[in-house]
C-alpha cells in the first residue's frame, strides 16, 4: 500500500493560485484549489468588459478547463469562511472542513474605500465578473436614459452624459480613457442627445496620473486622455459620492456614474490566520511568521524585499505562486526547495484608448502606437487558454476596424 | 413649411416589430419603436445560451444598431404600461405619453403555468437573455454542488444531476437534448460525479414529442433524444413543482432543476386595447375589430384564416411585420395598400444536439445529419448583423471540434 501523498490545498484561482497549482502538476502531492467562482479571471482586461468592448467569456476560463489534464488536482467551488490552523482544516460556507498538509492563500484583495463604506453602494470597483456586468448595465442604461431625458429635462439628461472615475492609477486611466470612446463610438446611434454633453472626469488625489510609472509617462498619459476628452483633474480629493453626484473638493460634478478605482485592501486572510486585518506580512520563503505549511501570496501578502513592498499585480502574483509551488514539490520530492523569493520585473504597461498606450518595458519606455501594440500583444500573450486568445484577437480586429461595439447589451434583472 | 409626416409607433422589437420598422426605411413616416430591452434578441437560440453553448452577444443586438442608418426611426428604451386609444397615446413607465398616428404592437408572449403561478419560481421558461442566463447559471451551479456533495451524500448529489425539461415542442426538445449533451461534455472536468447518475427527464403531456411535425419526424426526434441518454416521457402530467423534485403524475422525480418549455399566453397587449386579457383576434389586415389605426401582430395576435390559428413562431410575426409595414408605407405614400395577409409556410425546423435534427421544410422531410446542417444553416442565415453571423459560426466550428464549452461562467449576484 503506498503512503497518503501529501495534500496541498489552494484558495483562490487567481493568477497566483493557479500558477502555484500548475507548478505541482508532476509532485508527488495531491492539489486542491477553492474558488467561490467557477472561473478564473484575467482581471487586467475587466474594464474592457464593463465598457462593452469584450465579452466575460474572452477574459474568463473556467477553473475545471485549466485543470483538466493535471490528474492530481481537484477544483471546488466554494467560498472559505475561515482556517482552523490548529487542526490544520479549512472551513467552508458549504459546511465541509477541508484538511491540509501546506495551505496556500491566494485570495487577492477587494475594495477599499478608506472607511466610507457608504460611497460602495454608488461607486462601484472593479474585481468580478459581475462587477462588470453591472458596470456595463449602469454605463448603457444611463444614455437610455440621457435619450429619453434630452428634451423634457436637459439638465437631467447631462447627469446621465457625466462619468465620474475616481483614481488614476492604470485600471481608472484604462477606464476612463475607454469611457470615453464608448461614449463617442454609441453617439451615432442616438437621435437626441447632444454629444457636447458627454463628460468624463478623471479625480485624482495625488499630483500625477499613472504614479508608479516614470514622470515623462505619466505627462504622456495625461495628455492622450486630454485628447481623447477626459477632463483630468490631479491633486483633487473626492469628499462625497451620492447617486446623482460626486463632490470633488467643494465642487460638486452632477453625474449619475461613478467608477472608484482609488484603492484596494487585502483579502480577509489575514483574519483567518488570527494575523489582523490587511495585508499579511510574508518572510522570503512567502510565508507569515510563525506559520510552517502557510504560504500567502498575490495581493493579499506584503512582501518588502528592499524598503518598498511589491506592487499587486499579475505578474507578482503569477511568480510568487511558481515558487511557492517549487518550493512544495521540492519537499515532495526530497530535493533542496529554494530558499529565497526573488521578483523579475518586466516593467509596466497602460493603455488609453485605441491607438494610445504607454508602456515601460524592460526598462524600455514606449508611447503611442507602438506602445499600443506592445500593450495588445502582451495581454493577449497572457491569456490563458489558446481559443480566449483567437477571440480577443477577433474581437478587437472586429471592433478596430467597425468601430462597433459588439456586446452593448442590458440585461435587466426583473 | 412641411407637413408633419405620420408618427407611426411600434411597441416591440421582436421579429414583428423590428421588420415592420425596417419595411418602413423608405416611407413618408417617422417611426418610433419602444422596448422594454436594448437589444433585439434571436431567441430561437436562447436555449444554446443557456446551455453554455453560445455567448449572449452571438445571439442579441442592440436595437439602435440594427436600426442607425434609417434615418426615420427612432429607438426608446422604455416599458409600456398601457394604451389611451381615445387619445391615441402610449404610456410608458417612465411617465412619458407617446401620441401616435398609426399603432404597432408587436409584444409577443409570456411563460403560462396554466394557473399554477407558484411553479415558475422553479421552473422557469426562456424568453429573455436574463432567463438563459440564470439558467445557465442553475446548470452550471449544480453540478459544482453534485461535485462537492458526491462522496458525503450521494443522494443529494443525485438530484442536482437531474434535469427536468417539461413540455416536448421545439424549445423543450432542443433544451432537453442541449443539457444531455452539455452534461456528458462537462464529465471530463470533474472528479467526484459518477457520469451514471446524470438524468435529463422529458415530459410531454401528449402522445409523441414535436406535436406541430409529422408523425415519423416526431418518432425519429424521440429515438434521437433516447440516444442522447434522455428519458423521454409521454402522456404525463405534471402535477406538482418543488425545488428539490417534481411530480410527474403519481410519481416524484428528485431533480434540482426544472425548465419550463410547456406553454406561453399572449403579452399584455390585449388589456391595454380593452379586448381582455389573451391573444388579440385580428382581420386579414391584422387589425382588431373596430380599430382602425392600430395593429397587433407576432405572438400576441390570434390570426386564424382556416380554422386553425398560425402559430407563434418567428417567420409569422417576420412576415406580418412586413405586411403591416407595407401597409402603411403604402397609405402614407398614397398608393394601394395590401388588403389580405397571407402566411407563407416554409417549413419547420428542430435539432437534437451535435449532427441531428429533424426538418419538415418545403414539403421535405429531413433528418440526421444532413438536416442538422440545414438547421445551423438556415439559423445563421436569419441572425441579424453580420458579425453575430460570423462569431456564431466560429464559436459552432470551434465547439465541433472541440467539444468545450466556451462559455461556462457562473457570475454570482451577491
Amino acid at each position: 500500500m503506498s503512503q497518503p501523498r501529501p495534500h496541498v490545498v489552494i484558495v483562490g484561482a487567481g493568477f497566483g493560485g493557479l500558477s502555484a497549482a500548475k507548478e505541482l502538476a508532476h509532485a508527488p502531492v495531491d492539489v486542491t484549489i477553492i474558488d467561490r467562482q467557477n472561473h478564473h479571471l484575467f482581471q487586467p482586461l475587466l474594464y474592457q468588459v464593463a465598457t462593452a468592448a469584450l465579452t466575460p467569456a474572452e477574459i474568463a476560463v473556467p477553473i475545471r478547463e485549466v485543470l483538466r489534464r493535471q490528474s492530481n488536482a481537484r477544483v471546488v467551488m466554494d467560498r472559505v469562511s475561515d482556517v482552523d490552523h490548529a487542526a490544520c482544516e479549512v472551513i467552508c460556507d458549504s459546511g465541509q472542513r477541508m484538511a491540509y498538509d501546506t495551505l496556500i492563500l491566494a485570495t487577492g484583495a477587494r475594495h477599499s474605500y478608506f472607511g466610507n463604506d457608504a460611497w460602495a453602494e454608488h461607486a462601484p470597483g472593479l474585481k468580478t465578473l459581475d462587477d462588470a456586468f453591472r458596470l456595463r448595465e449602469k454605463i448603457l442604461t444611463a444614455f437610455e436614459q440621457a435619450e429619453i431625458l434630452a428634451e423634457t429635462d436637459p439638465q437631467a439628461a447631462r447627469a446621465y452624459q457625466s462619468f465620474v472615475v475616481i483614481g488614476a492609477g492604470p485600471t481608472g486611466v484604462e477606464m476612463a480613457g475607454a469611457i470615453a470612446e464608448l461614449a463617442s463610438s454609441l453617439m451615432r446611434d442616438f437621435r437626441r442627445i447632444d454629444p457636447k454633453d458627454n463628460r468624463v472626469i478623471l479625480l485624482e488625489g495625488g499630483p500625477r496620473v499613472l504614479p508608479s510609472f516614470t514622470k515623462s509617462l505619466s505627462m504622456r498619459a495625461a495628455q492622450d486622455l486630454r485628447d481623447l476628452g477626459v477632463e483630468v483633474r490631479l491633486n483633487t480629493m473626492v469628499t462625497g459620492i451620492e447617486g446623482d453626484h460626486v463632490m470633488a473638493g467643494d465642487d460638486r460634478i452632477n453625474a449619475r456614474t461613478c467608477v472608484w478605482a482609488a484603492g484596494v485592501q487585502a483579502s480577509r486572510a489575514g483574519d483567518w490566520l488570527d494575523l489582523g486585518s490587511g495585508h499579511v506580512t510574508v518572510d522570503e520563503t512567502l510565508r507569515p511568521e510563525g506559520f510552517d505549511n502557510v504560504y500567502v501570496i498575490g495581493d493579499t501578502a506584503r512582501f518588502a524585499p528592499g524598503d518598498t513592498p511589491l506592487p499587486g499585480i499579475a505578474p507578482v502574483a503569477k511568480q510568487m505562486g511558481q515558487f511557492v509551488g517549487q518550493r512544495i514539490a521540492a519537499h515532495a520530492n526530497g530535493t533542496a526547495p529554494p530558499t529565497q523569493f526573488r521578483y523579475h520585473d518586466a516593467g509596466a504597461l497602460a493603455t488609453i484608448g485605441r491607438n494610445r498606450a504607454v508602456a515601460d518595458i524592460f526598462g524600455l519606455k514606449v508611447k503611442g502606437f507602438i506602445g499600443w501594440l506592445l500593450w495588445g500583444a502582451a495581454h493577449v500573450y497572457f491569456l490563458i487558454g489558446f481559443k480566449n486568445r483567437l477571440f480577443v484577437v477577433l474581437h478587437w480586429l472586429w471592433s478596430y476596424i467597425t468601430w462597433r461595439r459588439g456586446v452593448r447589451l442590458i440585461m435587466h434583472r426583473e
